[in-house]
């Protein structure tokens, strides 16, 4: 019998068991191997793959030699725009900017308003396209590389993909597509088209740059089943096989499940003005004891506190106090409302920063647009 | 129990019961009131109209009530580059010619090389592009208005489309494409989406417009079941029903089917150098009797003839003369030997003029291009 796993695209939830989804999924766990080659050609160390949030990968060996040989590379990755971003959506691309920094990559970043309208009965096209543009300002708050970084809207950019993407729709059959997504009669045919056209970036770069283009996706685990897609056509095809590097979830700030939009309460938003954004952080659920007594005395469960995981996955950078943080807790000498404010205080000024700089390039978003920078694709063949 | 009919996008013949298909498809049978009326708005009769080898509609009434009113009114139709164009192909051109000069309307014309590379296992994309542009000249050859007639290659002018079919596609479930077109869990991806860009372009002119446009669709019945699924969502997206006029289908010149390029020594192709042609019209299967003998004394059967057809369907203009051929035939006294050397004859002139100008007009083809005239929509919902 085949093993049914609740993540995919269209159904994520956090604290989840990596490792069985690894065996499911067939990735290879990211060992020390991959993580010093990757920092070595990197110049530094980064706390990401140090703690494994991103902790698994296809091929990342693959093309890091590649990179290594001096073959032209690139990142890939992207955004499914029904709302607004929040701390969860902008984990992997913090590390994407991080790689593109320090190994000089060209980012290809696709926004699939498509999907997210054909997906969302109560989303319009419009909308999706509004959001778009909207999330598109957090990878400018961001500090992407505007030289270095093309946006890929969907509705409106689909004239470098469709030539691939029918290439790509060619050699996969409706019975795949719905053993993959788990589709049903009832999907509209537009979701069940969808699938190829976020593969067919992955071989995007090759065509614009006319020639073979390695492509590494730092992205979530829920991802993956379009890239298991990718790669089994993509040799037929004569494209390179994309890698991945596969990030945890960032979960969210109530009892279980990852930061999703569905539970707006348990989300921090880069558009959360930063006061309500600590407020909603002084609420969350955490590790902790009962009772500040029985906390003292037992000491809290940070493996399982939202709290810990937001220092972990984003806001400590610091091994050694992130590790006296977590002992502190697990002893019952730090105090969950202590750990709150200062994380809270983190965060407030976090977005500070980042509102600062999402407001100031609002009007330079055309910069980072792929339609403003290249033709479309002369397919080779 | 379900009726089922041979007759579909993508199997078709001809001597079909044409009858039988209207009650099956249930579109209406063309009319004296209809053929009265568009002949009274178009200034003159038409041979086709009159023998009705355009023989049944959907709502072609309601499209010439509209025409009338003065509401912005346009033609659509097209073609699946696969290969040379043949004289059954140009059947519905020669008529949408006819509208487009006597009532002035623009003409969008889609050319499916996508749908034609999904389609064929032995067809790659440059070379269903290529015909895409090869059987243009085709259209240019027949005379069609550069500034009234708006060609839209699919993998190219996809931007065009895309917008409109995720909200058409959004609209339909796999099971209704299915069920449609008969797909199965082996069709490719491409193939299950690709009905939603052939349905997107009946309502591309109200979008391009900026008005509500009324469209009208010559084309051959095979075709009916997109604009079926056209006219279901037309409504629900806030666009006029596209209305239908449906030619019958030329049939071959061997014993039996609809003019077809699986059987190329049947067909007769705009580009068979004349000679050619009319050889492949010497060797045409009749509904004349065995030896010349029989046929004197029992007479021919030009109802079962490709022959006839031919005269009736594309190259006897004249009622009378029609008349009396046919009378011949079935008399005896027409004999085939005679009446096929005076339709190879017409053939040969034909097509000496049509490929002189084809010839002509090889490095014009830029006036018929959506792309050099139209920018992209601006979708208004």
């Amino acid at each position: 019998m085949e093993e049914r796993v609740e993540v995919g695209p269209w159904a994520a939830e956090a604290f989840v068991d990596y490792e069985r989804l690894l065996k499911v999924f067939g990735a290879k766990p990211l060992t020390d191997l991959e993580v010093g080659k990757l920092e070595r050609l990197a110049g530094e160390s980064n706390a990401m793959l140090r703690r494994r949030v991103f902790y698994s990968h296809r091929d990342l060996d693959v093309y890091l030699n590649m990179y290594e040989a001096g073959r032209r590379c690139a990142l890939y990755t992207g955004r499914g725009p029904s709302g607004y971003t929040h701390l969860g959506h902008i984990l992997p691309w913090v590390f994407t900017k991080w790689l593109q920094d320090r190994l000089g990559l060209e980012l290809f970043f696709q926004m699939t308003d498509d999907e997210k309208f054909l997906h969302e009965e109560r989303l319009d096209l419009p909308e999706s396209n509004r959001f778009a543009y909207e999330n598109s300002l957090d990878l400018v708050a961001l500090g992407f590389d505007p030289r270095k970084t093309h946006i890929i809207i969907d509705s409106e950019d689909i004239g470098y993909l469709y030539s691939i993407a029918v290439r790509v729709a060619k050699k996969i059959t409706y019975s795949t597509q719905r053993a993959t997504f788990g589709f049903t009669d009832s999907t509209n045919v537009g979701l069940v088209f969808y699938p190829v056209l976020q593969i067919a970036v992955c071989f995007l770069p090759t065509e614009l740059y006319g020639e073979e283009t390695y492509v590494l996706i730092p992205a979530g685990i829920d991802q993956d089943p379009y890239w298991r897609i990718a790669r089994d056509v993509a040799q037929s095809l004569n494209y390179p096989k994309p890698s991945q590097i596969h990030n945890k979830l960032l979960p969210g700030l109530g009892p279980g499940g990852k930061m999703s939009s569905s539970k707006p309460e348990t989300a921090v938003y880069t558009t959360d003005p930063p006061d309500v954004a600590a407020q909603k952080i002084m609420k969350a659920f955490t590790g902790g004891q009962p009772t500040v007594e029985l906390h003292r005395k037992l000491g809290g469960n940070p493996d399982r506190c939202s709290v810990f995981k937001m220092y972990e996955m984003l806001f400590e950078e610091d091994d050694v106090k992130l590790s006296e943080r977590y002992w502190n807790c697990r002893t019952g000498s730090l105090l969950c409302g202590e750990c709150k404010a200062e994380l809270a205080s983190r965060v407030w000024k976090f977005l500070r920063d980042f509102q600062e700089k999402r407001e100031r390039e609002k009007d330079r978003l055309d910069r980072y647009l792929i339609r403003s920078k290249f033709g479309e694709p002369k397919m080779r063949r």
